[in-house]
């Protein structure tokens, strides 16, 4: 299971302050804690207007490389920025991300397939529409995608699709169609990996982390090894060490042994 | 998801002196515990010796329906304490356990089919070994016993096969083994439910409820729709509903608001 830890997301409102704030003791503590809790990957989306998003986003990948040896998810649609911060990481880092969109497809796809990095695409097209509709929309947006990094000599294993899944709060069948989107994308592109964000499945719902969890448990089962998500949620993590041991992927148990020795909240 | 509560069960020592002391409290306790948290059967396992268990099955069977308008399952190998439990008890109960052992099968069948009541199989042979070795023998097992039940007249939705997980503590492919055997059994008898006791699956291991539930809900996808346990155990309740709702089984998520409202330990 591959942890793209999500903390340091400027859309959130006290990341955005604290990068403007330059804070650098806010966002220490939470590079920090997604390092110790198991992340293997650090997101940076630095969340703030066009004019500063690059010096920013610079600034950032300066402190979260002082502080850790982790590679670095860059979580930016501007070309620039990207351009940027793909010359200032030390590590071979994720570029979060590509969608159908034949405007993004033009900008990124030459600075992804220069530097062979993993990248996110997304099962969407924000050219003509916002969320896919249904799985068909999600698969035809995601069949466009991979012509392009084909194309572009980027291989299938570099990708990281995210199927986007939908809430079952609006649509009772929400979560077996995602479910059935996960299966068919690694059908049809077993070497890619399959990531997401888990919250969308229960928005609207209580408990929402249950559902988050749960899902994912589901989901890995059908293929997906790699979630956007916040390692400090210490069931989450049990969860996916168990449903690893589960599927057959963690050799005499070892790792699922060594998490729950140590307790899983001191991974 | 039909959960068959497990905890009146003489082979444990508490409840065995209490079945053979009389201990109407802790048995009613044990029974409206189980009832309250949502169970669909009350196992009764008198769990004594040949010579008094069919008047210990008989006492229990009188102090639970006294208690629950829940319908009970018959836990028990004599077919002479079947045959008095079956003409004692006052709704269609579940009779636990046939396998493929011959002899079993011939004292069995002529009573449930009577009845018409539903069926644990076990998919072993106790006449020729013990455990399984593999998915396999287990296979063949199934087949042998649905011969039987189906010779009997019993039709294959009355059956709650019990594929007797592994531990993936002893095997690191258990896990995997064991869920592709409940897909086996679902590909080959669709109509029929399939059950089984979740603690195998851990044994050996830390934080054993964390992986019993999270192969619950792995297993759930596969088909299986009935769990021999406890009730009480809100985590495993919690994640049993949450994966019903995520596999579509609960109309506008209404069972798992209800429950998340109630809060899952007060079912």
């Amino acid at each position: 299971m591959i942890i793209i830890a999500e903390k340091i997301n400027g859309t959130r409102k006290a990341v955005k302050e604290a990068v403007m704030a330059r804070n650098v003791a806010y966002l220490t503590a939470l590079t920090l804690e997604q390092a110790e809790a198991g992340a293997d990957y650090i997101d940076i989306n630095a969340g703030t207007s066009p004019d500063r998003e690059t010096e920013d986003m610079l600034w950032l990948i300066d402190l979260v490389q002082g502080l850790t040896e982790l590679p670095i998810c860059i979580d930016s649609s501007n070309p620039v920025t990207l351009a940027k911060a793909l010359d200032h990481v030390e590590r071979l880092p994720i570029v979060n991300s590509i969608n159908a969109d034949p405007a993004r497809l033009e900008s990124f796809l030459p600075l992804i397939s220069e530097r062979g990095c993993p990248v996110v695409a997304l099962s969407l097209d924000e050219s003509t529409s916002g969320m896919p509709k249904d799985t068909a929309e999600r698969m035809d947006n995601i069949a466009r995608v991979v012509a392009a990094t084909r194309a572009a000599g980027i291989a299938d294993e570099q990708l990281f699709i995210d199927p986007l899944v939908m809430s079952v709060g609006t649509d009772t069948n929400a979560g077996l169609e995602s479910l059935d989107c996960i299966r068919q994308i690694k059908e049809t592109y077993p070497e890619a990996h399959i990531t997401g964000g888990l919250s969308n499945i229960s928005y609207g719902l209580p408990n929402r982390e249950l559902i988050n969890r749960t899902f994912l448990t589901l989901a890995m089962m059908l293929g997906m090894d790699s979630a956007i998500c916040n390692p400090n949620n210490v069931a989450l993590i049990e969860s996916i060490k168990a449903t690893d041991m589960l599927l057959g992927k963690d050799r005499f148990c070892r790792n699922y042994t060594t998490a729950a020795k140590a307790g899983f909240d001191k991974l």
